[in-house]
């Protein structure tokens, strides 16, 4: 729940094949340090500022297949074979022409999307352009109607649609827009992501590929309670009320809408299994557009169905396959189609206990898994255009690691295209002849080649400097420890202080966030610390940070097996990294701290409760105190309902602990917190109260579940010198 | 603000003649110690248990003239003058009776109140009985209807009044209620109190002496904006929204109803003069239940009309008189007639600079100044029963006591009835002849005497031992001062650790309150210092208390300077008490702090802030951090409106000033205080996060204003340990 996006990013809709969009921020340092070194502000950590290289962004599809790169406010074509550049389109130009259509002028280029040889398409104030870069000029305007929110153009250009305070609008550019829902109760909601953004969803309009139809979202949450936000910037003090579902009590009935554009008409999916208490993931039109596919999943989360419907009806053709566990299943992506045979499509499950691609027909046939191993697929952007290959992103070699592999669909060869150690990002030619491989690692700030695939033909277009050469950081060092089941490698890290005399003993904060779908440990630049643990390296604080089982990329088991028990083997992990680092003799391990946000936040509290011996000063950020106060989606597919799993509920809360406490703990909390509700540190205070338990507490105000931007480092001050004070 | 209590005794209105309830909880220690000592907890600190003697009450009445006192559950009758004690009723004697009459027995014995000569009145269950102690049987019971609030029966005994929600109800005790309002629309309040209690307002119900008429409060309070106070322990938290008038924005429009009993007919009193925009203040019956009279106070509150209505009509007959002043007058008492000459009143007024009682006619004619001098009447019950005297408490002749005096109204003579130092409260036999005189001084923890006025009679009836005579309290050490002013005495304590070292320095923390209406510094038991403060001289912390410019009981222009400027004078005069402190050879001046709730934060904040060179730590409870966040009745009286005072609150706001932050600074607030809204210090924190300024933090959970109870322990160890990590 920290990393939204990060987890999204398994989750974005195939858009463009060979594109290859991915998050790798973190970064790497493995390369000893010069002297004289300068000191990083806490500002600099904070912010991050300086601490990576650039890391530029490319798109294929310039003229004769060049790439196109931005510099300088000038788009930029290089020739792939050549790398001979010559400029596209500059700003200046551009404008000229824009204003000549009567558009605003834009003031700052960025890379555009590609429409079709010789056109791409970008958005200038309210208006989306289509421009013909051959003959400089604008071949088609849709404007973006004011006040729309969740705008979508279909994938024609020609038609588009969007939400309107609870409902669905359409356009088809004629400056008139037409309802598609007329809902006017309070409580029902269309066209909007549902399910709080789980199961990988983000939006709740789905256009056909022909246009014909659009598929929404409409969700009931007239019996969700509402929890109470107050905006304090009002005077007096205004509520805002904000629809909660928690664990175990009534959630949003979902439903899925068919919008038919010729005749006006809406049928909704027809659903037969599990009653209102249900999700419908994985939502996918037909590239026939006949048919719309989701995923049925029942509320426990441990049963989907992957139904066929008729668009025309909504009734159910048919189910094409179904997945159960004992545990829970997690249906994160939808189907993506043979562009050559759109009678096949990849579906993506971990049923054989690792992220994998299964070739499905749309009878229901299972053609072949197409992957296996003990990696997991982490990207699968699509199919190459003639249905041949496919490629994806996967952790084969190392868990550490990113790696794009080709795949060849009738030999089933998979073929590695970076080698490299490190994360990457690859971007494929649309004629599959090149990739661009973009990555970091320990050693390497930003490094992009460019390859011929089955080549040994390959260029560096770019090479970043070591950003940090000058800074005191901390020294960087990895190690992997097995978990408290004594055979699962886990892999952690330490950032020691800069110039630390290891005959001398130094106090730790363990920096843990603990929670699934979340990975901080990588090969890329800085490894994953974070300027904050190199600052507090230079302030004379080792930092530890290990990925505990439950965390990310390592397979179902490694992940389920926080299932009903959330904490438990996270915190007996954490706490072979506290054996590990006791063994250091320059650990003082009298003098351990630990601080984490969110999940990290639970994690915090509950090392500090449950092992008070152990941990002298704890700062727990946006903490769930208690899983019941936590949302259905999320909190369920972990803990099941409070009435199902009691006994997980009453082990994982940390308020029946409270009495454990001895340490410092200080709690910090957004006081508009929409993810981890503010009740939760609320409670736990109350708790210390009534327990006669010293707590230390501070409140952003006005911030959400993180606190981000500069008043990030006002934060990480109150943190700092939390444990300058106490540790 | 903070000590409501406090205030309202100067407003009670007058029930009983001769019967002085006072606070006067405080009181002070003023006697060598000797070893050994035993600690004081912090838990005995803040409970203050132990540290005080038990006070007995006592109550005129009995047979013969006797007063009753209750010794184990007993009732015992004492003859005044001989000190004769028999048992008039024991409480299993009683509810044998009770149980015969169907009425539910009773655990404990309190003080009944006496209605005539062998009778009493006492509350059982929802019943309320009169008792004949000669017969020893019950005489009359009345019910209790179920759900009733304000529940308050009429001098008659035969009729009731209450509220049932918004609305009032009355009941004859034949078990059938009758509705006197009938508001249905949200916003409008019968019968409560109204003007959030100020002006001595404490309920909403007043019947006429004889019954035949029932004055209440009609408040619309339709466009106050609501405050959401949180209820987290709801799950999910739900809203609990308040009215809050903010100071300058729309507030209740109060109303007077008379409710005619005999044809169930209202009126409602004419107002002329200010439109909705005024208070109704000092509303008191005439004896002849033909007219009402009442304060009619303009929203500025600097004029007011003391007006005679019409009860059959609501007409105003005329203005008996107006004060008014350039900053404000606070009508804080109703009328209290000459019970033998009903055109007779008293009135009690600052007009001349100190508040004193005036002798009118209740056709407006002032008939004389009863009272004169630079002190204050305190309190005045009322008169003797034949018309000939009166008695009242005043701060004659020194502000930090309290004595009773009985004035001869034909002659004019003011006799002094307690001339022992210390602050005492009195209670006159019906036949005047005799006083009970209560008192506590820095050297008497409690003693009680009878005396015959006018003699030398006196009996010492209960003398308290010295409470803490084994404990290690701090040395307590009284001071006097010049304000800022450099002209008007101020009164300040010290309290020095048990065996200082007068070589050594010392840290000091200020307790400060610094508001009107509240007096810290008396001659009473402990001398206002409370427990705690004793608790850190235990820990090797000096406290000090100075009652600054504002403060109670030293008259009109001590509390006035005060007006559209809080916190001006108010800080000067406690920099004057740093000034003295820093004089003295133990004081360590680099380890100055500062500690006070409410009134108490708003000063402690501001010191911060203005003088960051001299106070090193600082803790805030419950603070007002800008006036515009108060509410209008008490914020407007002394700032004005925003509109009309900018430059007022500018400058007493703390949130300009928050740039000046240099020492540690801890804000703690209930999360439900409907007093000083918890925007407050939120709005401070976000200011500190906006000027990069840290702060510390914290929050008592379903606490309002005050943190009360058991957890004032937690919060007092809060306290504690900030100064001691910081200080």
């Amino acid at each position: 729940m920290k990393e939204a996006k990060k987890r999204n990013i398994r989750n974005l809709s195939p858009d463009k094949m060979n594109k290859f969009l991915t998050l790798s921020l973190l970064i790497t340092l493995g390369i000893a340090l010069q002297l004289p070194a300068q000191q990083i502000s806490i500002e600099q950590a904070v912010m991050q500022a300086g601490l990576f290289a650039p890391k530029p962004s490319y798109l294929w599809g310039g003229p004769d297949g060049a790439y196109l790169q931005l510099k300088n406010n000038t788009i930029i074509s290089v020739q792939a074979k050549t790398g001979r550049e010559s400029t596209l389109l500059t700003r200046d130009e551009l404008n000229v022409i824009l204003q000549t259509s009567g558009i605003e002028a834009i003031q700052a280029l960025s890379l555009p999307e590609i429409l079709q040889d010789g056109a791409f398409r970008f958005k200038s104030g309210s208006i989306i352009v289509d421009f013909d870069w051959n003959q400089k000029k604008v071949i088609g305007k849709f404007s973006v109607p004011v006040g729309s929110e969740n705008f979508i153009l279909a994938p024609t250009g020609k038609i588009a649609a969007y939400t309107a305070g609870q409902n669905i609008m359409i356009s088809d550019n004629s400056g008139k827009s037409k309802p598609v829902t007329v809902d006017q109760e309070k409580g029902f909601v269309n066209g909007q992501s549902v399910s709080r953004n789980e199961f990988g969803i983000n939006s709740g309009l789905f256009w056909s590929p022909g246009a014909s139809r659009l598929a929404f979202y409409r969700k009931d949450e007239r019996k969700v309670p509402e929890y109470p936000l107050v905006n304090i910037t009002a005077t007096p003090a205004s509520p805002e009320m904000i629809r909660y579902p928690m664990a175990g009590g009534p959630s949003e009935v979902i439903q899925v809408g068919i919008f038919n554009v010729t005749d006006g008409s809406t049928v909704f999916l027809e659903e037969d299994a599990f009653g209102n208490d249900r999700y419908f993931t994985s939502i996918s039109w037909d590239p026939s557009e006949n048919y719309l596919y989701a995923g049925v999943l029942n509320r426990e989360q441990n049963h989907l169905f992957l139904n066929q419907y008729d668009a025309k009806t909504g009734h159910k053709i048919r189910t094409l396959f179904e997945e159960s566990s004992e545990k829970y299943v997690e249906p994160l992506n939808g189907l993506t189609f043979n562009p050559i045979d759109p009678t096949q499509f990849i579906w993506q499950s971990q049923r054989g206990g690792f992220n994998h691609l299964y070739l499905y027909r749309t009878d229901g046939t299972l053609i072949k898994q197409l992957t296996q191993g003990e990696w997991v697929v982490t990207d699968f952007p699509g199919w190459d255009k003639n249905g041949k290959y496919i490629y994806f992103r996967s952790t084969d070699p190392s868990p550490l690691e990113r790696h794009v592999y080709r795949m060849d669909l009738n030999t089933g060869v998979r073929v590695p295209l970076t080698p490299d150690p490190g994360t990457h990002e690859g971007l494929v030619s649309p004629d599959g002849r090149y990739i661009i491989d973009s990555y970091s690692s320990y050693s390497v700030p930003r490094r992009v080649l460019l390859k011929e695939i089955g080549t040994r033909e390959v260029r560096n277009i770019f090479d970043a400097p070591n950003p940090v050469a000058n800074l005191s950081m901390g020294q960087y060092k990895s190690f992997t420890i097995k978990a408290a089941d004594k055979k699962t490698d886990l892999f952690g890290y330490l950032v020691l202080p800069p110039a630390m005399d290891s005959t001398k003993k130094y106090p730790v904060i363990v920096y843990v966030y603990g929670g699934p779908h979340v990975q901080l440990v990588m090969n890329t630049w800085l490894g994953g610390a974070s300027g904050w643990q190199h600052y507090m390296a230079q302030q004379g604080f080792i930092s530890m940070t290990l990925d505990n089982r439950g965390s990310d990329a390592r397979g179902r088991d490694f992940e389920q097996i926080i299932h009903r028990n959330l904490g438990k083997a996270e915190m007996a992990d954490q706490m072979e990294g506290i054996n590990y680092l006791c063994s250091l003799p320059y650990v003082d391990s009298n003098r351990i701290g630990v601080h984490g946000w969110s999940y990290g936040g639970f994690m915090t509290t509950s090392l500090m409760l449950n092992y008070p011996d152990i941990f002298k000063v704890g700062v727990a950020g946006g903490p769930v105190i208690d899983w019941k106060y936590y949302e259905v989606m999320y909190g369920e597919r972990y803990m099941d309902m409070p009435s199902e799993n009691p006994d997980g509920y009453d082990l994982s809360s940390t308020l029946p602990r409270v009495k454990n406490l001895r340490g410092r703990l200080m709690l910090i909390h957004g006081d508009i917190d929409n993810t981890v509700v503010w009740q939760n540190s609320l409670m736990f205070v109350r708790k210390c109260i009534d327990e006669g338990k010293l707590v230390d507490y501070m409140v952003y105000p006005q911030h959400p579940h993180n606190v981000r931007g500069k008043d990030r480092v006002h934060l990480m001050r109150t943190v700092t010198r939390y444990f300058q004070d106490h540790l």
